[in-house]
């Protein structure tokens, strides 16, 4: 039912456009030469201009327009920070193991496979059929209990051995090792960027001079040990982040009314439950009405919209899922994932979380730091103050030595504990004190309770954490498969349609042949484009022009300009060619690299370049060119 | 004598720009709040900007103008890599151990600060002064045994506790772990992100389409488990490299004539050995005099040197030094570091070494897979081929299963066990061939030689590479070094004075005073800015104009806008000023974001603006804006 506003099925063949992306090196398998190790790629120069554009595209969408913080934190993380924010004790999956070879196996995918098997199975009776559709959708918020249940009752041994498994085991997603020679130092490579934001609060709190709301970005990467890393780019042990932590007191957002009419595709929790398809809407409908929480997250939802469309993914294959109650941590208020559509199905690619205050208050609680902000009051308040009184001198006399934890301790008892000490004084005329150096007896001679009034003008407030984590290898192969096309009536000429701002190169510069005269207007062109930054790629190898102009299709290379024999009469002119219609025009030499500028930079289109210059009518020999 | 060419000692005050640095949170120690790692930092917002314009200038400069093939390849490496390149073996420091607490200390550290206690001892002789001297320049090419004899000779113990010492004992410095949930496969964090280029030279020479020479080109982090990190940003366990392998086949460089003029601080291995000081010659000088190795170390070494003047580093503070015998690798035939002189001394921020065929070859031999590149010869070649010919039929018949095997051996034996087979069946009647399946008796039925002439077009050659090697943070911190400066005559003022190309934002907008009628004015600066991609500040906080500039002179920002009662009178206007010069003109509104755009992009200079526009000549208040 979710899949009813899920575009018609197109052709896509997804072992073709892998092809096209291992023979042209977009990425491929890392220590390939070695063997490889599955769940780690390598971007080669196509990948890495794809992925770098991406980034910097980010950069500029987020960080420069929003004036956020940037920072760039350590990748290696001593254990006690990745205990407090909960990753030591839960960031693990479950799996099982083959009692004789020792394989493992992911358990929930394993379960999933076996039960969709049974399901498949043509004796299968409609009963068990329905029961196993019913248990595949609850399987996520399953426990190992629940697991090892079904396990036995549906009798599951290894697929490849066939061999009895395991009970269910909790294996952590961390990479572990020591930091520092002794060994003594247990650290482990961190699973998010998010961590390193948080645990420097306090100091771009300071940056910010102190001011609230602002947000702070990371881009960088992270690594998680998966069990069985599968599907190319979208299940890895490493990859780069682009997160966003958007500290805030009011959830309010000054610029939501510039966003408040964005259309998105919005995939409630409510609409998930009730078998309901997702539903066009715009953002400032969906806050109005409640289905996303708050102006803030509601922002951020909209922003991404907008980046994901400006990087080339397709607007029908874009959603926002919001999480249902089990799938959502106990500390997040809303949580809605940007997922894309891709022949794997739907790839959560964007995750936008309200954290609340969950993680600062972590943090705070591991360190004795308080990561708060102080917030100035409308109006100056009267409040109660109680705190305790010690007689310095007598503690020293009776406790000598411990006489400094005692007050120490007594300095740091909250309101519940003063009125406690204050009544077991006026009731047992003593008060047993606890520190970290043992109790100690006081009596009222040695320490009393103090209520005052106070006037404050500022409130201490932990602030809310709106959190936009997006994963950049997935965006990436979302990005190839949406704009993986094939022309039309020649099905071996593949070509990515990247926008601009994201292709690996803007320009091509191809001389007609391999004759020595075309070399120096090559050779100009070339400086030309470096001179104004345009990314180009000089492809003077043999091979018909049809031919070279299929191979920059296949590089996802938006234009070329042909250097040919007319260029070297004067006026010197040139040929450039538009990727996805094909379509060329004829133009001087001095004006194409400013053109091309303007083009890749988004500041002229295509269509004003046809206006403006004569159409070249030279046919490409499509079907020669696959040759 | 290798200082003479060092510039007079100027004032530099290191606890100052560290405390800039801290309070303005460039960069600071990672997991402060936790207590902290040594060798680990975090790079705020200034850094981080700083850091990332950096590398932006680096990728344009070297990628994009050289069109380089850059990659992204994985840091979690598996053991066999590591190695075949000789890091598991071989990348380890000396290290000893308190007996008694365990606390590690590095060696050499450990004996060259003994040593250098003793020779500054009052009493010390002449003669025990001149033979420390000598052993302190030995130290860094000694070998265990002598550092132990060194550590037994001096009576060293431990500086923290006195206590006896352990043996050197050999740590190697990359941090490990296990990839995948069987724990078997062990792998490494890559502590340099050349191995990546090695072992995927094959798709990247196919990308080039078989031709040489080109360049690949990575930039990431890498991990050293160093065992007393110190020195800040110099020596840390996890840091951003730009590494470079220029594979060729041929030393000469195409580019080389238009570098050639370009005048460097070389200081050759035979001036350090002959006590002589560095010398400034021209790049062209020290190939053609055989002081540089070749054209392509040298090229690089002047782009080297372009790049690091461009990121702002002191010309008199730079110089090349070449390694000496007993450093260089036994397979480098030539290298050379940029060094930059900090007030820690000179501190290598740049390898550039020719490691010729060495890791292709070694890659090539762990894994079977021939790393090489066809070179077309200049004229085709009669060579003699000599080959195994097997009776496949026969040996089919007489060993059955293993057939398969011993006619594989047969087919990649050389030509010396060729010759060797041949000279046995014409003595013995058998020759012994040994397979992985066993050794296997074969008479002159089954094989035979056969020798014929062959013409060849091409000839497969490793290419050599030259390696340019980055360590961002070392340069980041050179480049923060030789930029700081103090207000004359006002010391408690600093400022960084970056060059705009790397500065972490671009321009300041400063309204006068929280009068809320500049508010439309700054946010439209802020909106023009934006949309020119310039990175800026707006700085609405309370505190004089006078004491807004001094922070932004302390984050090195170039130029600052300010918004005053004029700017409300028709025609707006507003005031820009530059940083170092502290000088003021007076311009319109309309006109200020694209000349602080040009500013930044240095298409024009500050005189320009000077010259074009009038002086504003309200003074700063110096003194009082440090308050």
């Amino acid at each position: 039912k979710e899949l009813s506003l899920t575009p018609a099925e197109e052709l896509f063949d997804r072992a073709k456009m892998e092809d096209l992306i291992k023979r042209r090196f977009f990425y491929d398998q890392s220590f390939a030469i070695y063997g490889g190790i599955t769940g780690q790629f390598d971007f080669g120069p196509m990948g890495c201009a794809l992925k770098s554009n991406m980034i910097q595209l980010w950069r500029k969408f987020f960080i420069l327009q929003e004036q956020m913080l940037e920072v760039d934190c350590s990748i290696l993380t001593p254990e006690p920070v990745l205990k407090a924010s909960g990753h030591v004790e839960r960031f693990a999956d479950l799996m099982t193991k083959d009692v004789k070879t020792g394989e493992c196996f992911r358990l929930d995918h394993l379960i999933k496979a076996h039960l969709e098997k049974i399901k498949s199975e043509k004796n299968a009776k409609p009963e068990l059929k329905a029961e196993i559709e019913d248990i595949l959708i609850k399987l996520d918020g399953m426990n190992a209990d629940e697991m090892s249940a079904l396990m036995k009752r549906f009798d599951m041994k290894s697929p490849v051995s066939g061999n009895e498994l395991t009970p269910p085991i909790e294996f952590n997603l961390m990479f572990n090792t020591q930091i520092g020679p002794s060994g003594l130092v247990k650290g482990f490579l961190r699973p998010e960027t998010a961590q390193g934001i948080f645990v420097n609060f306090k100091r771009l709190l300071e940056f910010n001079q102190g001011r609230l709301p602002f947000a702070a970005a990371q881009i960088g990467n992270s690594f998680r040990n998966e069990i069985s890393p599968r599907s190319g780019l979208l299940r890895v042990r490493e990859f780069t982040m682009c997160e966003i932590e958007h500290f805030c007191d009011s959830k309010d957002h000054p610029k939501f009314e510039s966003v408040k009419d964005i259309q998105m595709l919005l995939y409630s929790a409510d609409s998930q439950e009730q078998g309901k398809p997702a539903q066009i809407m715009s953002i400032g409908d969906a806050v109005s009405q409640g289905i996303v929480n708050n102006e803030s997250l509601g922002y951020f939802m909209a922003r991404i919209n907008l980046y994901m469309l400006a990087i080339g993914i397709d607007p029908k294959k874009l959603r926002f899922r919001q999480h249902m109650g089990n799938e959502m941590a106990h500390y997040a208020c809303d949580c809605w994932d940007a997922e894309c559509l891709t022949s794997y199905g739907w790839v959560e690619c964007v995750g936008c979380a309200d954290r609340s205050a969950y993680d600062l208050t972590q943090h705070s609680k591991a360190t004795g730091i308080r990561l708060a902000a102080e917030k100035k009051l409308p109006a100056p308040k009267q409040v109660e103050v109680v705190e305790a009184v010690a007689n310095k001198a007598a503690i020293g006399k009776e406790f000598k030595k411990d006489a400094k934890v005692i007050n120490e301790a007594l300095a740091s008892l909250d309101t519940a504990a003063l009125e406690e000490l204050q009544s077991k004084m006026e009731t047992d005329g003593e008060y047993i004190l606890a520190t970290s150096a043992g109790e100690f007896k006081l009596n009222p001679n040695l320490v009393s309770v103090r209520k005052s009034q106070k006037t404050i003008h500022v409130e201490e407030i932990i602030p809310s954490v709106i959190e936009p984590s997006f994963g950049i290898g997935r965006i990436l192969y979302s990005v190839l498969e949406h704009n993986f096309k094939m022309r039309e009536g020649d099905e071996q000429r593949t070509y990515f349609s990247l926008p601009a701002s994201v292709a690996p190169m803007k320009c091509a510069v191809l001389p007609l042949s391999g004759n020595s005269e075309f070399t120096p207007f090559v050779r100009e062109l070339s400086q030309d484009l470096t001179s104004v930054d345009v990314s180009h790629k000089v492809d003077d190898s043999s091979g018909s022009i049809g031919r070279r102009y299929a191979r920059t299709d296949e590089l996802g290379v938006p234009y070329a300009i042909t250097v040919d024999f007319d260029t070297m009469k004067e006026p010197h002119t040139v040929t450039l060619r538009e990727r996805d219609s094909m379509g060329q025009v004829r133009l001087p030499l001095a004006n194409v690299s400013l053109i091309v500028r303007d083009l890749a930079n988004n500041k002229i289109s295509w269509s004003d370049v046809e206006e403006k210059y004569p159409k070249f009518e030279q046919q490409e020999n499509a079907k020669g060119a696959a040759a």
